[in-house]
């Protein structure tokens, strides 16, 4: 249908060329580029009057150039008398910020949800939250998808024996419980615990990983440290091999390195984050979020529940 | 008094320490940097409950990076119980983004007054926006700070004879104006118009310039491409000195080769946006907005009309 207007801003192309293709539409006309200033420069090139628009856009790294563009962008659509706009954010920077863990804190996460409403967001479509409550930080609707059947998916084809789902810290267990479910396999838990303060943590382990497959499972990995470490001591607890799942790749700072001098076979990843092509190494296996996400443009736009969509 | 507190972001903390200087007050510690992804990080690190405080941060360069910094900041005074919270801003980034000139363009510069409010501003105190109609998009009090006393004082102090203020285009005739009647001096407007379209601008000059000391004047000289045409024009016809000014020094691309190689005597500016060493060359005469911010901050923190500093 016409009115359906799909737009990708400068995160992830590559996803939104594919997502576009699913649904069967050709992605809107635009550039987004920068003055001599490095001011953000939107031109919409085609009519969107009246159309239901559906904006694709991770606040990935660079973050604040990104979640800009992604402010103006609303600003002009809203000008320019789209009838919705819909905000496609798979991956949801700031979500770590989404509490005040100390005195005078922001409370980002939350910012970020006010200011895209300001802008004129009228929904919001995004991918595994750092944290399910920032849902509730919006006051239009949003909605949540998963990507653990994707991950789920992917190991069930590899067709792994004697496996054990981990989760490298005491937060992750439900979304560990979660792809156990999927793969009918046990979980552990790695139970880091410092005995006194200024001593080294101890890397204790919950659960049977001695001559086992683990698949260990984080929603985003940044430095990639936790996930490392928790591997060694998977290694070292007599676990046979080690591989790794996260839906979101920040990979940032020593991740890359960490990853490939680490004893993890392999790590399984989406494209919620776009990967530059510095880290796409071997180690490194790609899913696509596109098919989950086409699926859930269309049925929003057909006003369908996506409910189903969410696990 | 103790309830007055001045925070300085990372556009501008020179000026923000002169400006603490002149008031006679320490500069509140926080820091702001950035998480290994590249998120801000904040941490504010004193008391600030129930105080008056004033945040320093321009929009200049990069100014994405700047304005969530600013964006931020606001969101974690707010949480830490700040009674208000004025952002003193010497240069406002997306000034010229102000209005729809074709059709589907974003209005920033209204988008930008929007999350300021949304995060929590009470106050916004401001330095020669491009265009006065922005105070209106706001609708919590911003003060308006005029730039050209600073520039006009300079210039009377240089005793220059016979002098002419020339405006680089129609849209600055009046501010030409204000620094003439300072000056009292006559002006003259590079009058620019294209015969065809396709053929190049002509520079016809309005105004009385030959053997005479011209004095440039603009707000903001961004690629330096106006300014430096203006001052060629000048020479052209008949002018004796060439000198330029403007309150804020953006200065990209090409700016400094063009500033450089062209017939401007002396580039006078604020600093209103900092400028970086390399920047800093010989022809630029960097005057401050110090005391006039600082008499600004003075006068809302104890209730006093500002409107002597507006011109
Ligand atoms: N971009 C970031 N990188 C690393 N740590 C962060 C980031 N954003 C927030 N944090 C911190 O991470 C903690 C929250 O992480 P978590 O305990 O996993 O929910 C808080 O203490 C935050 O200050
Ligand atoms: N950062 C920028 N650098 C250069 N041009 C800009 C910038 N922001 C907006 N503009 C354009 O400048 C024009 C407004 O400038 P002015 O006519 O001087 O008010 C508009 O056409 C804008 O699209």
């Amino acid at each position: 249908d016409s009115s359906l207007k799909l737009f990708a801003l400068n995160s992830n192309k590559q996803l939104s060329e594919e997502i576009a293709q699913i649904i069967g539409v050709q992605l809107g006309k635009c550039s987004v580029s920068r003055f001599s200033d490095g001011e953000i420069q939107i031109n919409i090139e085609e009519s969107i009057r009246g159309g239901d628009v559906f904006v694709i856009q991770s606040t990935s790294a660079p973050v604040n150039e990104h979640l800009m563009e992604l402010l103006i962008m609303i600003d002009a659509l809203k000008r320019a008398s789209a009838k919705t706009i819909n905000i496609v954010m798979p991956y949801y920077g700031y979500a770590r910020q989404d509490r005040k863990a100390r005195s005078r804190e922001p409370i980002t996460a939350k910012l970020v949800a006010n200011l895209l409403e300001t802008a004129g967001a009228s929904r919001v479509i995004t991918l595994d939250l750092h944290a399910p409550q920032i849902q509730g930080f919006f006051d239009i609707p949003i909605d949540h998808l998963m990507g653990v059947p994707i991950l789920a998916d992917y190991f069930k084809n590899k067709n792994l024996q004697d496996i054990v789902i981990v989760s490298p810290d005491h937060g992750g267990v439900t979304r560990a419980r979660r792809l156990a479910d999927r793969l009918k396999a046990p979980i552990a838990i790695i139970d880091k615990r410092r005995p006194k303060p200024n001593v080294a943590e101890v890397m204790n382990i919950v659960g049977q990983v001695e001559g086992k497959t683990a698949i260990l499972i984080d929603d985003i990995i940044d430095t990639a440290g936790t996930i490392t470490l928790a591997a060694n001591a998977l290694v070292e607890n007599g676990a046979a091999n080690v591989y790794a799942c996260c839906t979101h790749p920040v990979l940032s700072g020593p991740a890359i390195e960490r990853i490939q001098n680490s004893k993890i076979k392999e790590l399984v990843v989406t494209n919620s984050i776009a990967l530059p092509e510095e880290k796409k190494i071997d180690k490194i296996v790609e899913l696509s979020v596109a098919p989950l996400i086409a699926e859930a443009i269309i049925r929003v736009y057909e006003k369908q529940s996506i409910s189903a969509l969410f696990d």
